[in-house]
């Protein structure tokens, strides 16, 4: 039997996984459907923190969003998880060893792990993404984990919505140019020099720290970068007390509030936009709109003048 | 004494190229005064031909334009000339030698020529180039000739506004391939291999011949391949012939009309785009909006629900 959405909502806010994992099947499929949800909860609690873990592949980013899975967990926080990058374990490209690891979560209850492909449409994964940080919001999870592989622009923007941003970079020739050129230092928060015991590792801190310098300022925190060895966990616990420092002093400051109204705003903008175009070719299916091209068409009527009729028919429209 | 508007419109219809020079002026430093011109004159006369000459640098563009003004010009045609090649002698960057040939023609009150830069912004030079024809068209031109490098996105966009494409490359190593790549091979209704006294010229028109036959239908007009030497004047009779006769059989055929028709509409859906973003940035400005980004801000509302109160905030302005 097929549940209404009314339902699904109402299982959505008392913490129904199989809720939460139709709805956002939902905002996959369909994703206006977020209005609809949004506009039945009104609001959102917005109690969840984002954390954004990217980096080029191989640099160990699953390994160590597992770790960071496993200490969040002992403080008995509630864990979301959207996978986008390919390569990961959560998205079914990796070896079997990661795999079984992972499933230790997949029977833990607090822990809800989506897998989002990112081969087909990249268009509106950023703003799909989105809706499913706010859907675990409502679930009642304390955190969501962003993972994606750091190469495209696309990637970068869907990392953007976290409200903190891990690069995770591994100790080899380049990979410090590399972070530039990927505008990877441009977003990131807090650097992790990963697989740490390989050579080269400590000077390629080194090279990031003096990047991050570059471009710190005195009025803001300076950006951590930490080692780690993900695989043995070493340098995770010190990774997360980083990340609640950070949170901690983003709080206090005010800046995670400026930082979510600015993206609130964003995301305000490209909806009203979106609605803009589909009113414009709702529009177009009108009769009058079709007289009016065939004056047009018929050189009775420039473009220039017609401009305002169209305009005109799309605010009269409901 | 500065002459207003209407006085600027009465000199264009009455064929005053001071008034020509300044309406375009004004189109160059605020493109929306084509709307207040076209809002005047009401209709265009839709007489002028336009003609697009594109190609790569070195190609001998400029000295084969030259010459097509003069045939031209001897079948008493009136000519404007939009230049939007950087390298051309009508834009100031070519050599002496160049710029005095085209001196002839400065004194020849049946044709105008503008350059314009393409150096700053692009975005809005296509639109700029459409209303400039509009303004010869309305001024009493024949015949309107558009100059550029074919070598980015947007001036292959603007010499799309041309009824027929005039592609003119020389025989070097690559030049077919490189055309290809441009994308010359789509928007080309006329080939020209141009300096066909070099070597190669033979092989350049065949390959470009060949890939013509790969593209074309039988339903449609085979496009012709041309050799010119533009600097003796050996081939361009016949190259004006050939516009001449794909002028008339896409006139017969309909295909122009379909093709200016797909110009309009599309000219319409920039305008009306375009337009919808000034709204909202106009709506952006209003005390209510304000108040709505305050609640925003506040967490009182979400996104999701804002977006149809912005919607209905440019529909009720005015």
């Amino acid at each position: 039997m097929k549940r209404s959405y009314k339902d699904l909502i109402k299982g959505l806010i008392t913490n129904d996984r199989v809720c939460l994992s139709k709805l956002i099947s939902s905002i996959e499929s369909d994703p206006s459907s977020i209005f609809k949800i949004i506009d039945s909860v009104k609001r959102i609690p917005n109690k969840v923190y984002t954390i954004g873990v990217t980096g080029p592949p191989g640099a160990g980013k699953s390994t160590l969003t597992n770790q960071i899975i496993k200490k969040f967990r002992s403080m008995d926080l509630k864990i979301g998880v959207i996978a986008i990058d390919p390569s990961s374990p959560f998205t079914g490209g990796a070896v079997l060893g990661d795999r079984v690891r992972m499933q230790e979560h997949s029977l833990d209850t607090s822990v809800f792990i989506r897998s989002v492909g990112s081969r087909g449409d990249l268009g509106g994964l950023s703003s799909s993404t989105s809706s499913m940080i706010k859907l675990f919001d409502i679930f009642g999870m304390d955190i969501v984990i962003i993972e994606t592989v750091g190469v495209g622009q696309t990637e970068l923007d869907i990392i953007k919505i976290s409200d903190s941003v891990l690069v995770t970079l591994v100790p080899e020739a380049g990979d410090g140019i590399q972070a530039m050129k990927a505008g990877l230092m441009e977003i990131g928060d807090i650097f992790i020099v990963n697989k740490a015991d390989r050579g080269g590792a400590e000077k390629l801190a080194r090279e990031i720290d003096y990047m991050v310098s570059l471009k710190h300022d005195s009025s803001s925190r300076k950006n951590k970068v930490l080692t780690t060895q993900a695989e043995n966990d070493i340098g995770v616990d010190e990774l997360i007390q980083e990340v609640l420092d950070f949170r901690a002093h983003e709080e206090s400051s005010g800046a995670l509030v400026k930082k979510r109204n600015r993206r609130k705003i964003s995301e305000l903008n490209t909806m009203v936009e979106k609605r803009l175009r589909n009113e414009l070719e709702k529009t177009k299916e009108t009769a009058t709109f079709k007289e009016l091209i065939d004056k047009l068409e018929n050189g009775l009527l420039e473009p220039e003048i017609l401009v305002q009729n169209v305009i005109d028919l799309i605010k009269k429209s409901n």
